[in-house]
């Protein structure tokens, strides 16, 4: 797996406005992580993404009877990108850049 | 507020791909729908988009003391888009037309 997520994560790192990302097993494990450093808010940000990411997982399951694959939340200036992998969950920040 | 209702669901009526579109109070009432027309799915979509926004604007204002404005969920060709407007919560259903 790690091949893959090295990849995916200098993939996004790369992104306009990507402030950092987060790499999250579906049991809660920070597997990576890119350009967010204390430990209490990796932690912090890994807990609440998984609660949101089983809340919203249910309600696209009863809503489609389909997979949820990516949420998107925009507030303000920020963007917070949950994108559902096969093994992992990959929580992207992003911060408007445009004017 | 009607007033500023109808202009909303009007625009986004006109929205590519747009399948139905829900107008639902802070409180669960559903004040408008578009092209979604049985009370039960109505109803349906309305009960878990409220318990999908209470949990994701809980998590916003954790993650970023700030106001959630939009979710959007992808899930195969759907996308369901969560707008939160001052007085009401609107829910849009889009499905994916390009090929």
């Amino acid at each position: 797996m790690s091949l893959e997520v090295n990849a995916r994560l200098s993939q996004i790192a790369r992104h306009e406005g990507v402030q950092g990302v987060l790499v999250i097993s579906h049991e809660g494990i920070v597997i990576k992580s890119y350009n967010i450093m204390d430990e209490e808010t990796i932690n912090h940000y890994a807990y609440i993404s998984l609660q949101l990411a089983k809340k919203a997982k249910e309600i696209i399951n009863d809503l489609a009877e389909a997979d949820l694959e990516v949420l998107r939340m925009k507030s303000g200036e920020m963007e917070y990108v949950l994108s559902f992998e096969h093994d992992y969950v990959l929580l992207a920040v992003y911060k408007q850049t445009k004017l």
